[in-house]
């Protein structure tokens, strides 16, 4: 790892605790440990602008998240004054209001669901993000975990998409993400149910990738995500986990193939070389390429 | 379930059996028991029409689907005299002409694949609907099941997407239901070997959410589908039904942050105000939203 | 099987061993033993030339593909001189680039990725596909199997999506169909990790079919090709292939219905007739539809 620069400086958090790790994994920790880190305006603030700011810094080469305290995120703060849900209640929005003006550059707006502006950060952030779901993760705190990579548990996290029980829906575009995690059915059952699971019916579920005691938690997620990106290049990285999450909802192969193509021409002219000529030399590879400079695969 | 109004009263049919529960809970029971429940040109336009009707009836809060007897639907009818398909011979059609005029207001044609015509209106119904699967489930029998939202077996049950043993091909578009719910190995395999699955192996395969004995499946499929709508808002609950779709299908999670958008407006002004409320005074909720009156997520 | 014909004598291949079998299975085996099979770029053009070949010979019903020795494919042959990746460094395309000339008619050009080329090949070809992994898959020896529709393996299978190590991104079109078999998460954690997984891991992870003993691996994959294609039509086999992929990738159940419909008027006026007559005759049916003959299903 010894190329890695030492990244922009974090900004501090009100709701956040970051910390960078010498092999460059970012721990992000939600941190209202008194109450349960339950998410308001402010934590799905700097959520947002974290994983914006993570995307540009080549120091960041992975990302954890987890909780402080007992919970891990116990949904919306429903005791924060007047409008819960921090929408324009005047705005009377239609599906093609929706469509003109929020595109690929998402405009701020009264209606846009505030979930979403999180996880689609999360989304675009060009890094592997694992959840080590320590304890309560519930509504947003189970919805945002959907749009990490992996997910990993403690033996006393409880996850619910409980959306139903408050007369609501499930947020933060998790319809894109929890049917290709779990499938079509267990998707909807839980929303249905709008239960609280237990870790051992979200694994059985394939929701989460592994459960862990309590204390061995962290230290699992850090070492995957350390296997992650040690002897990795990042723009190879990045250029994957766009592939994968875009040839998840391609229509034909061929739009994987484009995107393939484009992809394995970037990495044949940069970390590719380095890569084939380290196996060669049967040596570690010392990659150059940055997750910054990844172009746009279409 | 104090606020539900009796509904609309259900035609009389000649192929089901309509029961509406007190909790809101249809039952719709294949009805040609000396025939295995075989699927007919009357059955489908029946079924069709069926869940055309209760998707405005807002009584229904959702829906049990099984078949009375041994079976629950051995397939088409292939004892009908003459053109068992139902098509028009001479019509010829392309896939052009098909793009052309089956728009999202499907048009009547003598081209429309018969089951389809169910599964769509089973797809757009607003409304959680549950296979409770007591015996054999041929063809069509199979098929229309993949567009109900959970399927629940006999031990008896016998399932199988047999259409390659008869020279035709899965319809009542399974291909899009299929390969969400068991994945698409899965999904092919058994397509091409087109056998006759055990309960077992269906519930293996998770095409099946859970198997039951005989006499416990009616029971088990109307307890779920209470467990659905208890408390529960039903303007949410369609919403959340059609995000799930709709998400399982899009390009990108942008789509899934504009219907969500949508979606928590609309239940952010209507019934997440009471969900709020109602949880934060630790009583259950008096939801009053309605089915019928979800608007287009777009 | 009476009715197939001898196919057009298949080319003789460098690198592949070609063998069609009475019963219209054809047999490819990697045929590169003393270098573990591994993919150059006459094997791409051989595989890429044999798939769209057979796609229009008849007497070919279903195809086993599968490694000479112990290994199935170790990857790109990383021992040639030069450019490994066979892409032209001074291209330097752009997403916009791609989108315009690669079309659905693939054109040819120096940065379009070899292995895609292989797996759409495969995807095209209209005939059911196995994989019987047999030792090593590696790298493209890996991804070649996931454009296949059931994969099967040894127990001395070793499989790795292992282009992180080298610097490069998973490739042909994987991005499409390893989501589609496993699930978002664990494509994801396979790809960061790029780890060797045992026969035993890719069962577990659905990746697998079935996992088999050395010496009973093909004669498994065989017995399933024949069930796939016996007393079958290749016609309606033809179409139900291309309406699993497409499903799979469709934004609504509409477009499956359309294609659907399409798919059983052909089948109405032809295979479909005999399977219907043979089933109340209770005797085997003759089909005479040809795969080579399927309409284009839009």
């Amino acid at each position: 790892m010894g190329g890695t620069i030492r990244g922009m400086s974090a900004p501090t958090y009100d709701t956040l605790l970051v910390d960078l790790d010498p092999d460059g994994i970012e721990t992000i920790t939600l941190n209202r440990p008194d109450a349960l880190n339950s998410f308001t305006v402010t934590m799905a603030r700097e959520l947002e602008a974290e994983f914006r700011r993570l995307r540009t810094d080549d120091a960041v080469r992975a990302v954890v998240v987890t909780g402080a305290g007992k919970a891990y995120c116990a949904g919306m703060d429903l005791s924060a004054d007047g409008n819960v849900f921090g929408l324009d209640e005047d705005a009377a929005p239609t599906a093609a209001d929706l469509r003109e003006h929020l595109t690929e550059e998402p405009y701020e707006s009264g209606v846009r669901d505030t979930g979403g502006k999180v996880t689609l950060a999360i989304h675009e952030c060009d890094k592997p993000v694992i959840a080590a779901i320590n304890g309560a993760a519930v509504g947003i705190g189970a919805t945002m975990t959907l749009a990490m990579d992996v997910r990993l548990a403690s033996t006393k996290a409880r996850i619910g998409f409980v959306f139903g029980r408050l007369g609501i829906v499930p947020e933060a575009a998790s319809s894109y993400f929890l049917p290709r995690i779990v499938g079509l059915q267990t998707a909807l059952e839980w929303v249905y149910a709008a239960d609280i699971l237990s870790a051992e019916e979200a694994l059985e579920g394939r929701l989460l990738r592994s459960v862990h005691e309590p204390d061995e938690l962290l230290p699992a997620a850090l070492e995957l995500a350390r296997r992650f990106v040690t002897n990795r290049s990042p723009a190879a990285l990045a250029m994957a986990r766009r592939l994968l999450y875009a040839g998840s909802g391609s229509a034909h192969p061929l739009e994987a193939h484009r995107r393939d193509s484009l992809a394995m021409w970037h990495a044949s002219v940069g970390d590719g070389k380095e890569g084939v000529a380290a196996f060669l030399g049967k040596r570690d590879p010392e990659f150059t390429g940055r997750a910054s400079d990844v172009p746009d695969l279409g």
